[in-house]
């Protein structure tokens, strides 16, 4: 095991990578930047290291630093928390090169999954689901008729060569097909220089869910079931759920296996989320995060099991706590994202926290690097902290988190705590009866 | 189900049944002392209303004042806490004649709990076991000798009339049962008037484990299994786990089996708890607690059932929400109470919190009704809080424990925190190694 791990990151998750590694009996090595010199991460590590100005580029993205940081301290492991380097490949290099363990997957696996392309290429190979369509460029409407109907429609056209919504058509029927093909191909041509397009399935209102899965990069691999994250707002998930609302047992179980089975495959090691959409009884994947992520605290509260002590007990080569016959999924959880912002415009609302008190009780967790008096830096994003609340069942804990909602005091500044009461008195999210245009469709009638 | 729920009680339990009532969506009155207008359950119930000046008897023991408030208010039930008038069989019989519901016991159950004898002869009489010894006061030395030769030494020789530990007398052979028997009754005569005195078992190094139990009042009742609660100074528990480190699971199924059997029995209905002394795989009756105890977070964390919402349920006569076969016990949970007293001497420390900071992460919960700047008042008791904390075994539950004490903040006043990180780090306590003796030999020692 880990004599001592540097913590790269700041915030609410470095306070969680410290806990576990408290737990696990491991010293651990705060790193900050000079805005950062009061954060609650810094007060309750063993050590810690200032490794320079507010700006992340000169702090926390700022590699040559960091791996000073763990020289100077003797620190023998890593833990890169969520954002800034944690799917950096070439930090997980460095650190190798250093004899620095990298508290997660291989540099390659982080650098197959980060390149959407590869990724989607080793999903399909590893038996996850994608979305059909077409191999690549479509040129003639024919073949594009051929392949339209035999994933069905509608059909969404998109650029080749583009991103961000230009170039982008959705045909309904076949008689709008080529018309849709001939709009996207002239916007491509003049957005990219490219007038290359391809076909995919369109799904209407899909549900974002994602499978935890852990490996132990020996070919051993578990899956901790599900997280609904379809709530999203301008793509930055605002409220969690494990499990989610929509699948039964037997869906959870088959694509849970499925993916545990490709991760083995793969030989994955540590934490990672592969990432759908969801739509009609059938999982697409869009993406797999090679880290832990914000929402992670609804997967351990319906199992048990704390996720970045996997992490640590994998990175350190003691292999996994858990086989997957061991893992049972007990209750519901969801999580909201607290941030400093007005709970109407989104605008953030740096400043100092006049009262910070928080929700207890049965059922309640409250991840948070922030306490009273704590001056927020405008530097980085605006999560004040997560509220976990963990219930019996679905209902039981949404009365639980409306009453824990109810006692969450944020002074001094605005937060989106109104947004959460607003959420948790809705009948739609009570029927749990959303996907991922819900609320961006309900901000757009009621804010 | 009830409509407003009025809570005849304040500190942390006025909150944590606050919480419970809220989340089952019924409206709350707070009661307070002048002393206790800023209290967090007042600031959080729904309506509240001032019952007197701060001494209890004239407020929170206050009956007239307590059943004025509720036709004030028109709350339909109360819910006692522990401790003022939560095992007052009068209150409960006043306010069955106000029409307010009792949330608790039968006012008949909470009468013969009341009373040693009488319990300790319906325990026995339900088949609970109880500490064997003479049924009544032994006369002469021959029957002394034969009883004691049935039960086998060392025995203990109690004033009838007694308490307090004058005219008690422990006899370790048959040789000393004589001597023993004279210095008691001498004792007994002198102190109470009445040498008669009767024969018990003496346990030399038992531990106090107790069952809870929750009755529907119709003939069915549940076991939630045991608490551990051997750490005690000057008979106040301060340290309580579930389960307990000394029971296999075959003798923690069949005790639970005996009390909810006898509680169906006994038509009980609500909460209620069955403490035992144990030595050597015999558990012996002590007494009944017929209502919620301070420590029931520890019963709640590992089955994930909510006591107070099944007190709830119970007296609405919704019955109970689970059956014995739904009900599991997952991983281990301590609590600490943390009392504002000098961890030293154990001198109350009342004044104000300067700064209360309490931690988070997962499996910890903090039941507390204070908060930064809250002035403790002086006179009631020192609990500020409970920090209740939970792992998958045993292990990884003093893993959490630790740190989650690290991260506990209370400023401006004394409070125990010190003492528990003491115990946290104690190779006894690690074992789970310890007897009602142990923590008072631990301070004697070591304070």
């Amino acid at each position: 095991m880990f004599q001592k791990i540097l913590i790269a990151n700041r915030g609410e998750i470095a306070l969680r990578v410290l806990r576990a590694a408290k737990e696990l009996g491991i010293q651990t090595v705060a790193v900050h930047s000079t805005a950062d010199a009061e954060a609650m991460h810094v007060r309750l590590a063993d050590e810690s290291v200032c490794i320079g100005p507010p700006a992340s580029r000169d702090s926390y993205l700022n590699i040559h630093q960091i791996v000073a940081a763990c020289e100077v301290t003797g620190a023998d492991a890593i833990h890169p928390g969520y954002g800034f380097l944690s799917e950096n490949a070439k930090f997980a290099e460095i650190l190798a090169a250093h004899n620095i363990t990298f508290i997660g997957p291989s540099a390659e696996h982080i650098r197959v999954m980060g390149d959407k392309i590869e990724a989607k290429r080793t999903a399909k190979r590893l038996g996850i689901p994608v979305v059909p369509g077409s191999e690549g460029a479509v040129r003639d409407d024919r073949t594009a008729k051929k392949i339209a109907a035999e994933i069905g429609y509608p059909v969404l056209i998109k650029a080749s060569a583009g991103g961000g919504g230009r170039g982008m058509k959705v045909a309904r029927t076949e008689a709008n097909l080529s018309e849709a093909l001939s709009t996207a191909r002239s916007e491509a041509g003049s957005a990219f220089g490219d007038d290359a397009v391809y076909i995919e399935k369109y799904l209407e209102k899909p549900r974002h869910i994602e499978v935890q899965v852990v490996g132990d990069g020996m070919g051993k691999a578990v899956h901790l079931g599900e997280r609904d994250c379809s709530l999203q707002r301008r793509h930055q998930k605002v409220w969690e759920e494990a499990n989610s609302p929509a699948l039964n047992i037997e869906q959870r179980t088959r694509i849970g296996e499925t993916v545990s089975k490709a991760m083995a495959d793969l030989g994955y090691s540590g934490a990672g989320t592969i990432e759908f959409l969801y739509e009609d009884g059938e999982f697409y994947f869009i993406e797999m995060n090679t880290r832990l992520q914000v929402e992670h605290p609804v997967t351990e509260a319906i199992t048990g099991i704390d996720l970045v002590h996997e992490q640590i007990r994998v990175a350190s080569g003691g292999g996994l706590s858990v086989r997957q016959e061991d893992i049972s999924f007990n209750g519901h959880a969801i999580e909201c994202r607290i941030n400093a912002e007005d709970p109407r415009t989104f605008v953030p609302s740096p400043g100092t926290i006049s009262h910070f008190h928080t929700p207890g009780g049965l059922g309640v967790r409250v991840d948070s690097g922030v306490y009273s008096g704590y001056r927020i830096p405008p530097y980085y994003d605006s999560l004040i902290g997560k509220l976990i609340v963990h219930g019996r069942n679905r209902v039981e804990c949404m009365m639980r988190l409306r009453r824990a909602l109810d006692e969450f005091v944020v002074d001094g500044i605005k937060s989106t705590l109104p947004l959460f009461q607003e959420l948790v008195g809705n009948v739609d999210v009570a029927n749990g009866d959303y996907d991922i245009h819900w609320l961006e469709n309900y901000l757009a009638d009621h804010h």
